[in-house]
C-alpha cells in the first residue's frame, strides 16, 4: 500500500459535534476514491504516533475544504492533539471484534473477564459508535449481568483509566444512588468530615438523567475540572476536594457510557454499580458510604430493588477490597428546595451558614451520612457520629471548610441568578399527599438544567403541607424564554406532579 | 412566545451525513441563546407546514454561515423539501414519549398494539436518534417479542407506509431469509413465474448484514429505484418487476431499522419476521414462498431455530391474511460462485442463458422455489411445478423475460467489471469439508461489497472438492487498492474460511 495515496492535510473546522468525532472530506477526494469511503464510514486518522477513529461526513461544497484537506470536528481535533496543516494518514479501522461479545450478551450469554476488558478498552479508544454503545447499555440492562460480570465490568472500567493513590488511610467517600432531585448532601458531608481531619478526595459525576449532578452544582461556586496535581494540592491543604471525576481520567469509560444512558434515560443495575464503584476504587477510597433513596418515583423504587442493589454494591465492593456501607433513605420526595445546579448550591450554602430558613431535611440527611463515615472510619465510636457532625456544622467549621476547599480549587463564587422565573400556584386547597420526582426532574430539565446552570425549580411545598388556593407550589427558573415556555407547557399538560387530598371535614 | 425570535433562514450546506438529519447553527446565534440549544441538542425545524427533527452541530467558524442562517445537511434538506433562504421556525421537539415503551421492552414487559404503532410512527417521523433506534433493536432481540407482539410490530410497519393494490389474484412473492452468500434465486424465480403469466411484483431489500441484497444485485443490470407509477407500468406490461422496496415507501420503518441492524450486525427474530412480512403484505402479495437456508454459519444455524422462525413467519402471515409456505434449504455453503452485486448478477445471467459453465446449485434452487409457487398458486397441479419450471428456463423464455423486465424498468446493462482482482490459492492438498459463510461474507464486505458494486468474491471451490496445492480457491474483486488490501489482510489472519481434510491414504 502506497502511503502517499492515503494522506490529507488536517484542518480544524470549528464544528462542535459534542463527543462524536467527525471527519469531513470533499466528495470525490482521492482518499475517498481509493479507500471506498462513503458518508458515515468509520475512518482511522493517524498523525505522528497518535490515531483516532471518526465518522465521515462528505462535503459537496468546495468552499469549505480543498481536495487535499481533511476537516476535523472539535472533538476529533481535541482527541488527535495535532497542529493545523499536519499530514494525516487515513485508512479503514480494524473491525471492532469486541462487538461479538456485545452480541453474545444480547443473546443472554455470560461474558468472561477478558471480554469486558476488550469491550471497555475499545469504548475508551473511541471505537464504538453511538449505535454500538447503545446496544451494549441496553444489553446490560434488566438484570442481565450477574455479580461476577458486574465485578469484571467494574475492574475493566477501573483499569482503563488513571488511579489515585493516597499516602494515608482511611480514605473516605460517599455516593448517592441518584434519582432524588435536590439531594445535594455531598458538599456538606465533605465539609464535615474533612473538618475532622479525615481524607475525602471527592470526585463527582455530572448528571446522568437528573437535572444536576454534584459536579454540576459545585461548578456554580468553584472550578471543578482540576488535573491530578491540583487535586493532590487541594487535598493536601484541606484534606478534601469536590471535583468533577471526568477531568482526571478516572474510569473514563463511565463518562462515555453516561452520555448514552442519559439519552436513553436508562440506568441499568449492573452499569450503576460499575459506575459508582469504579470511580470510588480508582479514586483510591477505602471506606465508602452509599445513600440509597427509596420511593415510588425515585431511581430505586422498592425495598426489594434496594436490597438487590445493596447486595450488588456491597458484594462487588468486597471483591474489590472496598469497605462499603449503605443507608436506605426516604425517596418519596425531593430533598431541599432547589432542583438544578445553582439552586441546589444555594441550599447547600444555607445549611452550612445556618441561615434562618435553611432546608431541614437536607441538613438532617447530610448529618446522618457524615455520622456514619465518622463511625465506620473509626474517628468516633459507634453512636457518637451524629453529635460530632452537628457540632461541626453549628460551630461554622463546616461552612469555613467548604469555602476553603472552593478557594483551594480556584476560588469561591456566588451561584448565579436565573434570567426568567415563573411561579406556579395551587389551583385548589388541600393537603399534599405525594410528589412525583420523575416529573419534577423533567420540568427542571425542560427549563434547561443541568446545561443551563441557573435553570431549574424551587420547590415551595413538601409532603403533608396544607395548601390554600393560590399558594405558590414551585418556581421555574430558566435562562431562556424558549426553555421556560417548554417547562410550563409540560406542567400544564401533566397534572400529577403533586397529588392533593381535599380537606373536606 | 414571540415567533420572530425563533426564526432563521435555511441554507443547504452540501454536507452528506447519510440518514442522520443535522442542522448547523453559528455559536451564540439568537436561537441558540433563546432556546438554550447546545451541540447535539435535538431541534425541530418547521418551514411552511412541514417539520423535521435534526441534531444540532454548532459552528464556531462564521465563514460557513451567518448568524441568521441555519445550515442543513443533505438528509435534513431532502426531508424538509424547502427552498434556499426560506424562513424556518426552530424549537425544542416534544419529548419522544414512545421511548417509555422501548424502556418497558428493555425491562422485559409485553407491549400492546398501540405502543408498537407509536414507536414505529415516531421512527418513521425521524424522532429517534441512532441511540434510540439501537436500543429498540437490541431490546427486541433474543426472542423477547412473542408472536402477538411480532404481529403488532408487523402491522405497525405496514400501516406506516404506502400499500400496493393489484386488480388480480393471486399475487405471488418469494423471500430468502438471508445469511447465505450468493443465494440470488429471486431474479430467476420472477423470470420463470411471470413467463407463465403469474403476477409477481417483487420489491427487494438492499443488504442488511450481507455483501449484497437482491436490490443491490439488480441495480448492476437495471434501475431499481422506481416510483409507484413506474412499478405499475412495468408489472402491467411484464407481469412482474424486481425493484428496490425502499423507493416506494413500503414499510419505510424497515429501511431505517435495517441501517442500524447492519451497524450492529444483529438480526433479531421478531424484527426479521416483521421486516419480511411487512414488505410482502404492503406490496399486496397473497401467496408467499420463503426460502430458509439452514447451516452452522447461515443466518439460521439449526433446525430448531428454523422451526421457530418458520412458525413465526407462517403464524404471523396467517394473522395478516397471507398464504405463507416455507422451504428449508441447504445453508452449509454459498450458492453459485459470485458474492457481491455484480458478481452475483453474472451468475444469474449465466443460469438463465444456459452458459456452459453455469452454477448448477443456483439453477436447482431457483427451480425448486419457482415450482412451489406455480403449485401453491394453482397454476399447475402439485408435482408438476418442477417440470414446468425447467421447461421455461430451457426454452430461453425466462432469460428473455428477465431482459424484458429490465428494459421495462429503464434498460438492461451488463454488470460492470472490478478494477482489482487477486486470486488466493490453496497452500495444501486436501478435500474441502466445510466453508464458513460468515467469513466469506466478511471478506466480500471488506473488499467493498455491497456499496462498491463490482467488489466481492468469486468462489472456485465447493464442499467435497479435492484440491491440489496451488489450486485457486477464491478471487477477490475490488474497486480500490485499500479495500483489496483490507480483504487480503483478513484472509491472512483468519485461516478457517475453508476446512480441508488431508487425503492421506
Amino acid at each position: 500500500m502506497n502511503d502517499n495515496t492515503h494522506t490529507l492535510r488536517i484542518k480544524r473546522m470549528g464544528i462542535d459535534t459534542y463527543q462524536e468525532a467527525v471527519v469531513y472530506m470533499l466528495s470525490g477526494c482521492h482518499v475517498c476514491s481509493s479507500e471506498g469511503f462513503r458518508a458515515q464510514s468509520r475512518v482511522r486518522i493517524r498523525v505522528n504516533k497518535k490515531s483516532i477513529i471518526a465518522t465521515l461526513n462528505i462535503l459537496n461544497n468546495s468552499s469549505f475544504l480543498s481536495p487535499d484537506e481533511a476537516g476535523l470536528s472539535e472533538s476529533a481535533w481535541n482527541l488527535l492533539e495535532a497542529e493545523e496543516g499536519e499530514i494525516a494518514q487515513l485508512s479503514h479501522p480494524d473491525p471492532v471484534d469486541s462487538m461479538n461479545y456485545v452480541r453474545s450478551k444480547v443473546y443472554g450469554e455470560r461474558l468472561p473477564r477478558s471480554e469486558f476488558y476488550e469491550i471497555i478498552d475499545d469504548i475508551v479508544k473511541g471505537k464504538y459508535t453511538d449505535i454500538h454503545l447503545s446496544s451494549f447499555i441496553t444489553a446490560c440492562a434488566n438484570d442481565s449481568l450477574n455479580i461476577e460480570e458486574i465485578e469484571f465490568l467494574t475492574e475493566a472500567m477501573i483499569d482503563a483509566g488513571d488511579k489515585l493513590q493516597w499516602h494515608t488511610s482511611p480514605v473516605v467517600d460517599k455516593h448517592c444512588v441518584g434519582g432524588l432531585p435536590g439531594n445535594r448532601t455531598t458538599p456538606i458531608v465533605v465539609s464535615i468530615v474533612t473538618s475532622c481531619g479525615l481524607t475525602m478526595p471527592k470526585t463527582s459525576s455530572r448528571s446522568i438523567t437528573s437535572p444536576a449532578g454534584t459536579a454540576d452544582m459545585m461548578e456554580t461556586i468553584t472550578p471543578v475540572e482540576l488535573g491530578l496535581n491540583d487535586i493532590r494540592r487541594v487535598v493536601e491543604k484541606e484534606c478534601g476536594c469536590i471535583v468533577w471525576g471526568g477531568s482526571v481520567n478516572l474510569s473514563p469509560a463511565d463518562d462515555i457510557l453516561i452520555r448514552v444512558e442519559r439519552a436513553l434515560d436508562l440506568d441499568s443495575e449492573g452499569q450503576l454499580i460499575a459506575s459508582v464503584l469504579s470511580k470510588k476504587k480508582a479514586a483510591g477510597s477505602t471506606h465508602v458510604i452509599l445513600d440509597i433513596p427509596v420511593g415510588p418515583t425515585a431511581k430505586v423504587s422498592s425495598e426489594s430493588m434496594a436490597h438487590k442493589i445493596i447486595y450488588g454494591l456491597e458484594e462487588v465492593g468486597r471483591r474489590l477490597g472496598l469497605h462499603v456501607k449503605t443507608v436506605v433513605t426516604d425517596g418519596t420526595q425531593p430533598v431541599g428546595r432547589g432542583i438544578g445546579p445553582a439552586l441546589e448550591a444555594r441550599d447547600v450554602l444555607s445549611v452550612l451558614s445556618g441561615e434562618k430558613d435553611y432546608p431541614r431535611d437536607l441538613r438532617e440527611r447530610s448529618v446522618e451520612l457524615a455520622a456514619k463515615l465518622l463511625e465506620m472510619s473509626g474517628y468516633v465510636k459507634d453512636g457518637e457520629g451524629r453529635g460530632k457532625a452537628l457540632e461541626i456544622i453549628d460551630s461554622g467549621k463546616a461552612y469555613n471548610k467548604l469555602i476553603a476547599i472552593c478557594e483551594a480549587q480556584g476560588g469561591f463564587r456566588e451561584p448565579g441568578n436565573s434570567v426568567y422565573q415563573h411561579t406556579i400556584e395551587s389551583d385548589t386547597k388541600g393537603t399534599v399527599i405525594s410528589i412525583d420526582n420523575h416529573m419534577l426532574a423533567k420540568v427542571a430539565k425542560l427549563a434547561g438544567a443541568p446545561s443551563n446552570k441557573t435553570a431549574g425549580i424551587v420547590l415551595h411545598v413538601k409532603k403533608g403541607d396544607q395548601l390554600e388556593k393560590g399558594q405558590p407550589m414551585i418556581t421555574i427558573h430558566s435562562e431562556a424564554s424558549g426553555t421556560l415556555e417548554y417547562a410550563l407547557e409540560y406542567v400544564k399538560k401533566h397534572k400529577g406532579i403533586f397529588k392533593l387530598q381535599l380537606d373536606e371535614w
